[in-house]
């Protein structure tokens, strides 16, 4: 006897081996057991069988539980009031002069004790639990130092500890250069891959680093991803966001699980990275946020077959966004994603991004039963709505969430 | 004794009378008697009073309850599949062709029974409230037939009997042309004015129309303002949001509550509006969505202290929004407002906007005790955050909603 048996639903599957735009399903059904999902299929197809509870969902649409590959969720304070000191007209500079700009987030950060990280990135990530999110990668990268490092790191791991969702933590090993670092790049590098690294196994699933003209350089990043490598962990890349510094064919090298952002990424990159298996995550908040205008070549990316994931990029300077719908509606007004494209961007390509493939990502027999109800006559419809508050309903490993 | 004393709380009262900025009383308290405001203050001025209810916030920040004073929220379908296609390559032409478009919008919302309108529109007036919504203004204008018309503004009217919220109907009597009038405009500038308007009293505030060059010439608007004033109705108008075509000076002439998008208004108009009192409705979501390029003149409305109110122009076409939060924070972001002129937008002059400040839009002594409790360190985050979820607690005419 099953579980639970989801019935009188359309299921946006998102798996490619049902064949229909969406992986869909209409009049489907979804049998789950012990957390994870034992079929999927039309309604007539399950029935016959029994469960122990039978929820019919009224022709709802259900799709994979959405996925946020690219946050930087946990940090101290927040940049509000340099937000509206810049909108009342003063410039970067005389914001960086006064102590803004991601130095105040550092600051923040370090004195924040790890119970304040918890806490306050909490309500960020209820925030994107009700827009949808049942997975949440979290970068560190505020700390800058290695304690503190580790402190965002086990925050990210408590919150995934204590709410209804996958955390996925990230060591962000070369975000900025601590001001006191100026005159000696070279230490600072060496306290990433020499300290930082090895301390963070089981706390940690993959490296990433900042990869631009304001950040580290291609030699820089090489030196932390071959430290990572020796780890035995995975490497993902801020890349090509402002410049084209070859940070996607650099990442390519080392087999990287992703490169992130990559407006200005070229073809030759674009190619090395489909040859490597990556994934290209697109980051439309920070895009918004920044007024940007050069977008991330998609049409290089579908001709080369690159699978595109989409992210909130969640961070308190580039993009404050708390909400994964609107992540899908700006991936296509912005970036000309169709609506099937943002959306598997927010699940299967996703879960790939995060080596979570086999796990999450779509619904498919053997998965893990993460999943969203959604009240709506069509997927494209998650897309098309601007500002659409989130699912009726969650589930997480087979349970209510 | 009051029914109730909110404590503990920082009040942005939106007062300009309260002489800082948001007009920001920090440690402040708030007395609620009758669904009124009976007082604002410093904590400490309110101690000593005793009431009902004694409700301390930990220091949240308490605002007025947020005002959508321009929204197409009750229609018929959606164009999520429109959408779709679009961004699978099909041109305007060719949705047009196949029924698309604003055609079947009217299709859709004639054939819907009451019922079904006020249940669709319901879904979507949800989230404006869980988004911190207190009052939202509806206009009709996907009938283009009488009967429509008024089946439009009874869903409208109906929700705000059924629901913790104000609605404001507004008839949008000329909106578009419907294509058996095409070659006699003047039959259905006739039906607008001595059909609709009669027939609206008691069940619209307001008469709107769209001026444009695919909308409605000066002349016919002049028509149907000569008739709403006729009928003691208060006019406002869609204007000069594709080209300059006047609208906001025609709108002056008739002293217009407002003139709604303006993204092509010049010096000459935003004069007039100054003259006439009217407020400036700046209507972000639709040049996102719309993806434009000229934003309204901002500074022109400065600099003659024209109103600016701000609102999601809910609808399915050009403008799909389903949060007031989003809307703070594109005023910011895409129009350059500051978080006090975007926050403002959506209290104090969209009270304005719609003829309510006597009653809303701040938080005053006598005002309905309408509005929202966030948990923020300052009135500026809820512009900062992209895809605020929405206030912890909303209060409508005093009462937990
Ligand atoms: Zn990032
Ligand atoms: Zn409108």
């Amino acid at each position: 006897m099953w579980d639970r048996l989801l019935t009188d639903c359309n299921i946006a599957t998102m798996d490619p081996a049902v064949g229909a735009p969406f992986g869909a399903i209409e009049d489907g059904a979804i049998a789950i057991q012990d957390g994870r999902i034992l079929r999927v299929g039309r309604r007539v197809e399950l029935a016959g069988n029994r469960a122990k509870t039978v929820e019919p969902l009224g022709g709802a649409w259900v799709t994979p539980g959405l996925i946020d590959c690219h946050t930087h969720l946990v940090f101290g304070g927040n940049r509000a009031g340099e937000y509206e000191q810049r909108l009342q007209g003063a410039t970067y500079e005389e914001i960086a002069k006064a102590g803004g700009g991601i130095v105040s987030s550092v600051k923040a950060t370090r004195e924040a004790s790890l119970d304040d990280l918890v806490e306050t990135a909490r309500r960020r990530l209820h925030a994107l639990m009700r827009g949808g999110a049942t997975t949440v990668e979290i970068k560190s990268g505020y700390g800058l130092d290695t304690e503190t490092e580790l402190k965002m790191l086990r925050a990210a791991k408590r919150l995934g500890e204590t709410e209804s969702v996958r955390i996925v933590p990230t060591l962000l090993a070369l975000h900025a250069l601590p001001p006191d670092y100026k005159e000696r790049r070279d230490a600072f590098v060496r306290l990433a891959t020499e300290e930082m690294i090895p301390q963070v196994a089981g706390l940690a699933q993959a490296v990433d680093a900042y990869c631009e003209g304001i950040g580290f350089t291609q030699a820089e990043v090489r030196a932390l991803f071959e430290a990572a490598t020796r780890h035995g962990l995975r490497v993902k890349l801020h890349a090509e966001q402002l410049s084209n510094m070859g940070g996607a064919a650099l990442a390519a090298d080392y087999k990287a699980l992703s490169a992130d952002h990559l407006e200005h990424a070229d073809e030759a990159g674009i190619v090395a990275m489909a040859k490597a298996g990556m994934v290209a995550v697109l980051l439309p908040g920070a895009f918004y946020a920044l007024k940007e205008t050069k977008k991330p070549p998609v049409d290089l990316l579908r001709k080369h077959k690159v699978p595109m994931a989409v992210a909130t990029d969640c961070n308190p300077g580039t993009s404050p966004v708390l909400s994964p719908t609107l992540m899908l509606n700006m991936a296509c007004t912005l970036f000309g994603l169709t609506p099937e494209e943002a959306l598997a961007g927010m699940t299967r390509e996703a879960a790939r991004a995060l080596a979570l493939q086999d796990e999450v990502g779509t619904l498919s027999a053997g998965k893990a039963a993460d999943l969203c109800v959604w009240r709506v006559s069509r997927p494209a419809e998650l897309c098309y709505w601007i500002g659409l508050p989130g699912p009726e309903r969650r589930i997480v490993a087979g349970r209510d969430a």
